[in-house]
């Protein structure tokens, strides 16, 4: 498949539905690949499993606390100029981008890049939604290292990483994030088209595509949108998807804790009246309950529509008194393995429960 | 000159008096650098005009908070571990080390790795004195960028740096060692000869060795020790030293605050009748005043030594009760420059007044 400047409305759409409240801002992100994508021939998304098992491959995407990218705006030139970079350090050149994560901002970088170097983008990522860090994608779950790894910053200063573990790595990109004003690019995880195939979670891109084209064309048609979206997430690798709750942001508070946006929401009924749903951020949604009863929680997918237009929402794009419906998906099967959930299920964020999956929960 | 496992102990003791209450403790470093240079032919410190022009000379030492050097140690192999990962990093094999600063641990970091190497070490350093930032170094200001730079942290961690300037790169590679627990070995400032020439504050590890053989010599001795010492200044690029104050410590507060110890002592006469010194503390001594009367300043050296042994004493090493003489000694012409003022004078460190050299306060 070839994505052209049309494709990126419903890319970038699908892409925030999936990013579960985090995975940035699609905003100038979008802006960014519509020129990179429109000066040139268009980039071609494809399928992992067309890709030499030796072929050289590498993630891409913007790390960082979803809500600086609001104000510290990446330039066109940055993603480019970090593969470059890191192509320099590793003394090889990469052949095939593959998105870090699905998400408004993350799943265009690898475009950008890809538009201003003719590079292929592999239909799919690593985590097949949004997760706050490193250790959390499939890649390092495969046992594939995160490392040698770079990062650049706004000013073009670079930082390049050698660690043992996905863990230290995380620890140590987060840092030099924070110390470089919040929001960087990174190019990671090298490794073979091998093992690309061994761990990516696969078709991501086009099915933000599809479920981007459901969300327009079913825009303010609440009544329709909830079945087609539900239609679409069943024949997926996805499942399921749930209506959870719908109301009006009550309270909302967020700060950058340790380089992440760590927030709380709460939502009312409409009148006021009844059961109150909160949502737990770490720059994605985690978790979803009402009182003492969980609805969803992570690895599963849960995500804030605009109530009116069905418009999905990102965490740091929350507001008091917006009118909302939460949905929950069920999470790629990769996920639900008790090697991933050693790494992302609810305990690994703090939380004081077993992953149970959104199915059984409802 | 040959330095032998016997120069160690003047060497060590003799920086920690020109560190200035920093610099790092020496006491692990001592027991590695004994065991590295038993274990070798010992080490040549070579002045640095014997070198070519085209030789490429790096810096290393540790970074990080002096007080967690207390705790987290470092490993004999750390040091050359560090420089063999930049030699691959940069593609370029070192042929001589220098000190990023005369301290009780960072002058012996070089030793350890040209030991285990067969590698020179410059007789000179990058400050004359320690100081808490990179781009406070006489490298830096004469215009010689601090990276590429690499650190590794006691698992084997790396971390490596192009920065644009020496205040980035202070700040990226300061957020990397806090988040590899507070203290790393770094392989800075690549340089040729030539340039090494242009900056090295020349003759601080032999000249340390005589200000440790005073030091040894005149231990317990106090009324000689002090007209020695002065003599000793006196007649190097330092100046004059000058007696500020003797009394005990009644007062010690250190907090590790973004990655630096900054603390402040407080000083009163034995009796306790009569004016006490305050001693402001970022890793280094940088202020001694009596009220609102400055003694001593930054970029001017402030050693804390024990009264009755004359034994200086590092900042993380301060403690209540502790019997003190404070002396001040001029710094290296270097830092009296314009341009160097602008990176080490008063108010680069937060203090509202200019620097006035120690000789014209007292």
């Amino acid at each position: 498949m070839r994505l052209s400047v049309g494709d990126l409305d419903d890319l970038s759409l699908g892409g925030v539905f999936l990013a579960t409240g985090g995975g940035g801002d699609p905003y100038v992100s979008y802006l960014l690949a519509q020129q990179a994508l429109a000066a040139s021939d268009g980039v071609d998304l494809i399928s992992a499993d067309t890709l030499d098992d030796d072929a050289f491959v590498a993630t891409i995407g913007g790390v960082g606390a979803p809500s600086v990218s609001l104000e510290l705006l990446p330039s066109i030139g940055d993603p480019l100029k970090a593969l470059r970079a890191f192509e320099a350090h590793v003394g090889r050149s990469v052949d095939a981008l593959v998105a870090f994560e699905v998400g408004g901002g993350n799943s265009l970088v690898p475009l950008i890049a890809a538009a201003q170097s003719g590079l292929p983008v592999i239909d799919g990522d690593g985590m097949g939604r949004a997760l706050p860090e490193a250790q959390m994608m499939t890649f390092p779950i495969a046992g594939i290292s995160p490392t040698p790894a770079l990062a650049i910053d706004y000013e073009g200063n670079a930082a390049m990483f050698d660690s043992g573990s996905a863990q230290t790595y995380e620890r140590h990109i987060r840092a030099v994030t924070q110390a470089m004003g919040g929001m960087i690019i990174a190019v990671e995880h090298p490794m073979t088209g091998e093992a690309l195939k061994s761990a990516v979670v696969r078709g991501t891109l086009s099915f933000s595509i599809d479920i981007g084209r459901i969300l327009r064309e079913r825009r303010g048609l609440a009544p329709q949108l909830l079945p087609a979206l539900g239609a679409a997430f069943e024949q997926s690798q996805y499942g399921a998807l749930v209506e959870l709750y719908t109301g009006k942001v009550v309270d909302y508070a967020s700060a950058i804790v340790g380089g992440y946006d760590v927030g709380k929401a709460t939502l009312a009924p409409f009148d006021g009246d009844g059961a109150s749903l909160t949502i737990d951020i770490r720059n994605e949604y985690l978790v979803a309950r009402i009182g003492d009863h969980i609805l969803a929680s992570v690895p599963d997918l849960i995500t804030v529509l605009d109530y009116e237009t069905g418009t999905p929402i990102n965490a740091e794009r929350l507001r008091f008194g917006q009118r909302v419906t939460v949905v929950g998906v069920g999470c790629p099967d990769y996920y639900r393995t008790a090697r991933a959930l050693e790494v992302v299920a609810p305990r690994c964020f703090g939380f004081d429960f077993d992953y149970v999956p959104i199915e059984q929960r409802v």
